[in-house]
């Protein structure tokens, strides 16, 4: 399976231990790692690359270089970093059909090979709905009159890239960005949800995208079906969305202690 | 390493889930598993074998007859099980020197060579205090005027069965009970208490025998030191006291997913 991640030096750490969940329940499966970047220290990618290829896999760099992207606007404190998932398509090698974005803030705590499987093939992206968005969210969107009849996640993105090669236009993605710059509250999932969603095929958002702030609510909501039991057989993606995370030592959450032993794991292993 | 489990039918579930934790964070060790039970099922202790032994170690099955313990005396709605933690050296095969008595609701989350290494060779057991014990429990102490100097959790024992074999004496624990059999509150653990707690060595709660119910109090009692983080990485044995179990449905408390994470794992690869 082809799995595709981005990000700078401070996600490093939680990208090993996504990386050490992802392998440890996929047992038997191959995975091909592509790390998109343009800032990680050549430190950091050597042990990332020792850290893969002792679990028998194989991790893939494309470094950014500072001549791409110049037509790309920039957006307020964001980095051209945010262009990397929604232009991949570009960037990886010209063979790769499908591959799955993942963010590092996740715990992969069951087999992932339905997942991938998944019949993407009529649609760009395959992505998982979030019902629930935080109340601040709400109020930045209401603030910016920003429509809201989808909203997907991106933190865990099926690619089509065969497709993706065909439609996806680097053109419309800075057009968009150029237009609305001001009112972009995460600006690779804003485009994506106005730009291609409808050609996003919805995923599972319980099995694959599960985001860990909102145990209570998903149990309120499923009348108690999905409960801690039910979490632990069939969520495939656990996603620890919002600003505090579970590396920092303020956190609480239910799957904190899930999440820290996990990050034990990963780091007794390398 | 020796390991001793002694239990009824309706914790082989969590047995083996205590096994899996075990056998998982303690790669290249090799176990020994007595099991010393009256009422298993013969089907559940097939199971269990294969359990163990397609993880590479070995379980050995002591079935306690009915004319044995014919002398000791029956208190209240407690079983005879409640004898064969104590009275294992009487058991177990006489070569054993050395073994480590663990309840079935327990995670093992670290490797225990340290534990079952301590030197208990002046001692007949090795256990944790738990400073902090509940409140039921406390008046219930009270109310029997209790003696309170020590108390050690049972729940993990190491056992110096060579010198148990000398000092041990059944005769002196039936007479304890037959004497206190009215004001006895969990009736393994006061008899230990009472008549061997000043040959006890005492492990350390927080790495040997964290009470699961307690986390915020440990954290508050250690000003802080003792966080998730210190915990994931130290702490050995997680010991769910207490009469709501992770198992439960409608259990609730800081290490509920990483129990029910390792209760899935345990029965996917079974």
């Amino acid at each position: 399976m082809n799995i595709l991640v981005t990000l700078n030096e401070n996600y490093v750490g939680p990208l090993k231990v996504m990386l050490w969940s992802l392998f440890f329940n996929n047992p038997g499966e191959s995975f091909r790692v592509y790390l998109i970047h343009s800032s990680i220290s050549d430190q950091s990618v050597a042990e990332l690359e020792a850290f893969v290829s002792k679990k028998g896999h194989t991790l893939h760099v494309i470094r950014v270089q500072d001549d791409w992207f110049t037509d790309a606007p920039v957006v307020l404190h964001y980095s051209k970093e945010m262009y990397y998932r929604l232009l991949a398509y570009k960037l990886l090698p010209a063979e790769l059909e499908k591959a799955l974005y993942l963010d590092p803030d996740i715990l992969v705590i069951n087999p992932i090979r339905e997942l991938y499987d998944t019949d993407v093939s009529e649609y760009l992206f395959g992505a998982a709905y979030h019902e629930m968005i935080s109340v601040k969210e709400i109020n930045m969107v209401r603030l910016n009159a920003y429509e809201m009849e989808e909203y997907f996640n991106t933190g865990v993105l099926l690619m089509n890239l065969t497709l993706q090669r065909q439609k996806l236009n680097e053109e419309d993605v800075f057009a968009y960005i150029n237009k609305h710059k001001s009112r972009l509250i995460l600006p690779d999932q804003d485009v994506l949800n106005a730009l291609y969603g409808k050609e996003t095929e919805r995923l599972n958002e319980f099995q694959y995208n599960y985001d860990a702030r909102y145990y209570q609510y998903y149990k309120f909501l499923s009348d108690g079906e999905i409960d801690m039991d039910y979490v632990m057989r069939h969520t495939v993606i656990l996603h620890f969305c919002g600003k505090r995370k579970p590396w920092h030592s303020n956190y609480i959450g239910k799957f904190h202690s899930l999440y820290k032993h996990y990050e034990t794991l990963a780091l007794r292993e390398n």
